[in-house]
């Protein structure tokens, strides 16, 4: 399927949720595995959700273990739940030849429909990701940190750095329906900005829950075509034994917070 | 030791040569680990060179078994040959929390020096790479690839955005001394305006050989405190059981020329 049709599906369906499956240690209840903790949080809140976006960072933070749980963890959905979205939140990029590798590991080792990427090196570069219909890339348009501007807000004829890669990516990039922009819900007058500029771009909104990103202000700036996501607050929403049913209802609670802000 | 000092240490020995260790099934002697591969070059290399550079988009595309290659490598060097400047070119980059992640992969799992790191999100997201002063990050500049000049050359209050870069990192970012830049050697005039506004930080040159920059030209460009990567054009020298002895021969024919160039 392609990969704006698999958005899309989703968002007929009024889901709008991305949750990141980013798990830390000590915020488990002990003794799970990241894959047996994702796979609660997955079989709870799999009726609710538009994507799945588990972020390599936490995996990778345990060496090779950790991306054998990535791996069962996307394995896990890509067989019960082949109908949801699967976002790998890698922020990779780097030259063509060398991206072959990352594709290699996101799409076939991983199967996931999309990744993450970084700007800075331009399309050219990033062909390995976005050349097939099926599978696609959300690039970093305007990041959620507090420190988002000292680059992305540089002035250049006479727009700042991030409103010209949202222009790039909707003029250029997007050609087969396959490439999104990721701009933070911490600054909705930016992400206004960047729907004006790219009208139809699916985009990925993080900066809700932990980081403190406003649901409603979000939703009405970007107003179609997005998927909101967050992770510590629903995944760690409860620290004790119920921890997969306090995600379900975190989720319930972002997702009707999404719908009745349109 | 302190990243600046292991550098310096190197390079007062006369050796400039980084080697990428990016192994490639189809290019190497059938029967070979990744890892048997990368220890015969490096056993072959060991006192030509300033750095090995593992790029990790080679490992994971093997997956999880491709990190455990990884991680005996970087065991290896860091076991037989801990003088050796240790650069994980990672190209990473993503919100300070999530960084964290990256720098337990990098600095404890693997125990390398460094990273290369994206800028797009601005120093207070990398400080988890830049806070102490033993280990850095090389962050990315102007790059090797044909198209890098989408975004890296806009024009930015009088300075490109790869100069505006150079800038805050020299300015700002370095204030540990452990904070390098990479500029491609396909760029040689785009290298020396940025060693004209970084006058003395570590630059990384990947781009010569299989990518095509001129060792000479870029060597004048920067004159000095900089590392010379090349990858393919050594660890594949020689399809054949011969490998790592032509590994060795061209890592000191490149290491030659950059010394005949100062």
């Amino acid at each position: 399927m392609r990969f704006i049709d698999k958005l899309c599906k989703r968002w007929n369906e009024g889901k709008f949720v991305s949750i990141g499956l980013d798990p830390v240690k000590e915020k488990m209840p002990k003794g799970l595995s990241f894959f047996e903790f994702n796979k609660a949080i997955i079989d709870a809140t799999s009726s609710l959700v538009a994507a799945y976006k588990p972020n390599t960072a936490f995996y990778e933070s345990e060496g090779a273990a950790g991306i054998e749980e990535l791996k069962k963890t996307t394995d896990y959905i890509n067989k019960k739940y082949p109908d949801i979205f699967l976002l790998v939140d890698a922020k990779r990029a780097d030259i063509g030849n060398t991206n072959e590798g990352y594709a290699k590991f996101v799409f076939d080792y991983l199967r996931a429909d999309s990744l993450t990427v970084h700007p800075y090196l331009g399309q050219e570069a990033l062909e390995p990701f976005i050349r097939n219909s099926n599978k696609g890339a959300f690039v970093l348009c305007k990041t959620s940190n507090p420190g988002a501007s000292e680059f992305q807000n540089l002035e250049t004829n006479g727009m700042t750095l991030y409103e010209k890669v949202a222009f790039q990516v909707a003029r250029k990039w997007n050609s087969k329906d396959n490439v999104g922009l990721v701009v933070g819900a911490t600054y909705p007058i930016d992400l206004q900005k960047i729907r004006s500029i790219a009208k139809n771009l699916p985009i990925l909104i993080p900066g809700v829950g932990a980081q403190g990103g406003d649901i409603k202000e979000a939703v009405q700036a970007v107003r179609k075509n997005f998927i909101v996501s967050a992770s510590r607050s629903i995944i760690f929403a409860s620290r004790g034994a119920d921890f997969a049913e306090a995600a379900r209802a975190e989720t319930i609670r972002i997702n009707d917070e999404i719908k009745s802000s349109l």
